[in-house]
């Protein structure tokens, strides 16, 4: 699924295709203020122009879940994908109403509900800040440069929402620190949930056919804008239409890739093949054993992990699916010679050399110390308590209480004046916390963390104790007060004298970690991210300087606008078509999970038509993050949801290959279809197709 | 552990010395008939002779269960290592009595207890036997060299033996394919429990502390072959010395290194580090954390779970260490400057390369089929089942019947006549079945195997149809009754036509896995191994034409004689001392598992002398297999028993760096006092100390 993801187990045949240079046909993750119009409309025959480009910006929209999405009608109605929102249904569910199983549906709005921590917001201007935030880290080296760079940033992000709740505005980096915009946001808290379908509807096919095609999956749902307690009026929303996508007819998909890798040196995608990727993976797989397993104690355990489940699940696919790009020795070698062709370019430019020196150098000597640093900072920085809801908001406290006593600009940048209100709505929207995953997940990352550091490193030695992470695991999460929303506020108010003075077990964990965790975020900021960032702004402008702007940057979960076509594919003498249908669904079902139908479905086979289009797959080049964002038409017109890549997008983090690499989408047809006829949603389906 | 394995975790920083010819000082497992004896006299000062390793190889055992030992009474005693004997003990123990954890001891020979399954075997012979089987597959390719190789090798095994069954034969191929011999064994088929220590004696520190070192593990245990319901008489063993190993010592391990990978080209090697290590971890990892959750659900279970759970999270480091010794740069360099110096030595002698010719293309062009059958090959054949009793047991059973109705020659060579009676052993031998693990094992092979080959591949389609992987495994483990060994033997006497007319689940299970299974290791067999077992041969030959016999073979789970001292290491500014002693254990135990005292251990502290040399280290060069191997002295003097390698020896598999790489002993001098003053086993003690 593209929340944040790219690929398909085993397609360790796939080639892809990397450009040495400009962006092929149908390639590219363009930002709004740099697509390519001209040649879209000439491939295609378009007429696109500017204020296409502002209507399809301002019905998109971002979910801080992870996600995109976009308004589909006057009355602040949103278009996103099942697995985008699931989480969300799952904190409304309980042990007695099961939403995921059973689907989510209002008669009304009064009984749509709130989704705990969504933010959602709509892209209002960018502005170039390029020169300010490169005049700040000007000259500096290491953690110097990360800390200037990073306070220029808060200072632009803070002027340019001066202090008005309803925005929010984010520096973002574009070609890996070539350019500096300030994305500004119009922002929504209350963000309710108003359909959506049975997991088995939703996700047909499960874990198997994840990231396959054909598929078969309703992997819609819609949420709806609230601003004092009413719906938000969205005139700027996009025409749902019910007719079928037409095979070869362009489309375009407007929303937010989370991440891509495409612009890193050799040096850097070596590093991510042979150590980050492979320990990233054993753990994760790891885990995902636990819950299987966990799954299977009981139908609690079953409904509380679902879940978590289906990310790590989800995850496990996509870094798969790179890492055995990685491991292609012919995919790696086409890389090779795209770094060779910029550097042989800038080398025959002798003032863009003597500016750009050897950026490619320096990076590559940051490895060793990415290699020394890497697990350390893993485990005891970037993925200390990896998927605790507890150790979450502790270390949220600790590090607030710490860092909100200083002057916005000194702080840890994630506690900057300008994040905090985002960090604040997740630290106190109530949200269930479920003991029994809190204590798996911290017994994991401890006895990980004693694993790949070894029992004698001091790290491990101040965090265990004498205990096990077994023990210390149960007895930090029995004993924590953190899942009630008023301690939690209590101690964030309170500061770090609350903080010290507190004597729950959860906050003292992070206490005990937090000296050895900033220590190597520091070294790492120093010898690893700062050196590397430095030296990628140097590449990005031997970029520009060989291919100019012809060039889309490395996706960073900012709205990006990407072409392409309804279009199947054909791989080794098979042609897999661009469309499937509910025909198709029914012959699929076999009555056991992951291929049971919902009974609803079951009991609505007759009244549906099975010729109806239900998913279908397009050229468009995207990636995690993207999950369900819109695909429209050149009027402007919503067709689907993209929720998945296929097979074949597996290396799409690191390349585009347009013969082999598809997205997936749900029709709007069979939604339309779907919501009368099996959830007789007619309000619903009123307010879309405005009859 | 060694038994099965070579590494630690993170030894990320660890560089591998990897020799281009002959072997470095303290490098090889040396075959007894090609000990470089002239060599390690002058290099140690000592007069070994041929004698003394004919002394050492009659009282060296092999045990079936992929184990090391030695023979260290008159009266049939054998040493091995705890590790070598937990599947024995776990299978002697119920839900009553609990040997793995409470420890096995025996008040007299009458308590001794037989392990299933287990076989011992003592090398009488060894015959070289390179021209016939040479002879037999010359001009063959792909499968009929597979073949015809094989059939060569069963008839020379059927002759040897000639019907005695007293003795076990097995054709050895060294140097992978450059030489054949013929290893002939006596062989002893009722070997009995004696004693083992509590799990948490044997394998204190557990996984966290697997391979690392310093060590406080009384990973040891000893068993009593019998024959004829009496205990063997054995002349030749080795004496046991209850003092402590000297620093600097000479030492020697006489065991059965099971695999090692040095030889392999670097295609080979490529193949192994992007694609074979990485999904066999990947699948291992799950499997881990599905038996960590399933311990955790009750005493029970864990109980049951114990000894599979070490299995797998020992080869998960064993892999772990691997696949990072193999991600290293400057390691893949060394291989690939090794392999170009053979290469140009060969170039450089005519006739040697044009006998020669170029089997390294020959072995790269192969990778390519490795890479389209792996997946397949894994799921359906080689791991097919993987981990369930009753999987291997329906199996042995459909091919048995399939196959015995052939003549030898023409059989799957597992079912040679020469191997049946192991094959029968293993069948027979009663056994307890946990239906709870081998639903998960069943459950865990299904769902990956759907994974990996997606959920239409005809193959899953075949062996699912419309069950889930669960229900399947749930079905087929409550409906067989293949955990009955009566049961067994019927189906197995009663040949094709039972197994056909049987309607146990697993049966029917197996025989529809069958044909695919058969049709991928065919294709594995004509495209992969055939080829290149066929170059490998002629590699070998190019490096005997090279450098003689002045290398060793790659590993093969025979007898092999390494030789080295009692030494520590530095690296980093480190220095580790070559010893641990009793003060040790206390002062690193924390109360908490895996750091927990069997109570014995707490309640003779008084007793025992702090000073004793507990574990040690040597610069022997061993791997997986070779746990429970004696490391002896000059003298014959047994010292201890090698249970597993330092961090530095990760890379083992495929190179030696006698700077780093370390042999973990437990001493004879600890096991004496532990017997006497921890276990009260006076019997056991006189016995070996002959007082």
């Amino acid at each position: 699924m593209t929340h944040s993801k790219s690929g398909r187990a085993l397609a360790l045949a796939a080639a892809l295709a990397v450009s040495a240079g400009p962006a092929f046909a149908d390639e590219g993750m363009w930002t709004f203020d740099n697509f390519p119009l001209a040649r879209v409309n000439a491939a295609y025959g378009l007429k696109l122009d500017q204020k296409w480009l502002d209507r399809v910006q301002a019905a998109s929209v971002r979910l801080t879940t992870g996600c995109s999405a976009s308004l589909v009608s006057p009355q602040g109605l949103v278009l996103t994908n099942h697995h985008c929102v699931v989480e969300c249904v799952q904190d409304l569910s309980s042990g007695q109403t099961d939403y995921v199983k059973d689907g989510f549906l209002t008669a009304g709005r009064a009984e749509e509900r709130k989704c705990p921590g969504m933010q959602a917001e709509v892209l209002v201007s960018i502005d170039d800040v390029t020169d300010e935030i490169k005049a700040a880290s000007a000259g500096k080296a290491g953690q110097d440069f990360v800390r200037a760079r990073d306070a220029a940033q808060a200072a632009a992000e803070s002027r340019a929402c001066a202090g008005d709740d309803r925005f929010r505005c984010q520096t973002v980096s574009l070609y890996r620190g070539g350019q500096f915009k300030l994305y500004k946001y119009r922002k929504y808290s209350d963000v309710r949930l108003v359909f959506a379908p049975e997991l088995a509807t939703a996700f047909f096919g499960g874990d198997p056919d994840n990231f396959n095609f054909p598929r078969y999956n309703l992997d819609m749902a819609f949420l709806r804008l609230y601003e004092g307690e009413r719906p938000v009026a969205t005139p700027q929303h996009l025409t749902w239409v019910s007719r079928a996508p037409q095979e070869g007819e362009a489309v375009f998909v407007s929303g937010n890739p989370g991440s891509t890798d495409r612009m890193l040196t050799v040096a850097q995608l070596e590093t991510l093949r042979d150590l980050a990727i492979p320990v990233g993976q054993l753990q994760r797989s790891e885990m995902r054993g636990r819950l299987i397993r966990f799954s299977e104690e009981s139908p609690e355990h079953k409904r509380i992990a679902t879940d978590p489940l289906f990310g790590i699940e989800n995850s496990f696919k996509v870094f798969f699916g790179r890492q055995f790009a990685l491991n292609d020795k012919a995919f790696m070698d086409a890389k090779r010679a795209q770094e060779a062709e910029l550097k042989a370019k800038v080398a025959a430019n002798a003032s863009l050399a003597a500016d750009i020196g050897d950026p490619w150098s320096e990076i590559a000597a940051a490895q060793a110390a990415y290699a020394n640093h890497f697990v350390a900072w893993r485990q005891l920085e970037s993925a200390a308590g990896q998927y605790s809801l507890l150790y979450d908001y502790a270390r949220t406290l600790v590090r607030g209480g710490e860092e909100r006593a200083k002057v916005s600009a000194e702080r840890l940048p994630e506690f900057g004046d300008t994040r905090l209100p985002l960090v604040e709505k997740r630290l106190f929207d109530e949200k269930p916390v479920d003991p029994a995953l809190e204590e798996v997940y911290l017994a994991f990352w401890l006895s990980k963390t004693r694993e790949y550091l070894t029992t004698d490193h001091p790290a491990v030695k101040t965090l265990l104790g004498k205990e096990s992470p077994e023990g210390l695991a149960a007895r930090a999460v029995a004993g924590s007060k953190l899942a009630d929303p008023a301690v939690r506020r209590a101690l964030w108010e309170g500061g770090k004298a609350a903080i010290e003075a507190s004597d729950d077990p959860m906050i003292q964990l992070v206490l005990r970690n937090d000296p050895a965790a900033r220590a190597v975020r520091k070294a790492w900021e120093a010898e690893v991210s700062g050196p590397t960032d430095a030296a990628a702004e140097r590449i990005a402008r031997a970029r520009f300087g060989v291919y100019g702007d012809a060039v889309y940057p490395d996706a960073t979960f900012t709205l990006r606008l990407s072409y392409g076509k309804v279009e199947g594919w054909s791989h080794r003498g098979v042609t897999v078509p661009a469309t499937t249908n509910f025909a198709g669904l029914y012959e699929r079902a076999t009555g056991a999970e992951p291929y049971e139908l919902a009974s609803r479905w079951i009991a609505a086979q007759d009244k549906l038509n099975p010729e109806t289009v239900y998913n279908f797959v397009t050229t468009n080049d995207i990636i995690g993050g993207n999950s369900g964002s819109p695909v429209l038409n050149a009027r402007g017109e919503v067709l689907g949801a993209a929720f998945d890549g296929n097979i074949h997008s597996l290396g799409g983090a690191y390349g585009y290959d347009g013969t082999l690499n598809r997205t997936v989408v749900v029709s709007t047809a069979a939604a339309t279809e779907a919501l009368s006829k099996v959830y007789g949603q007619t309000a619903l389906v009123r307010e879309l197709t405005r009859k």
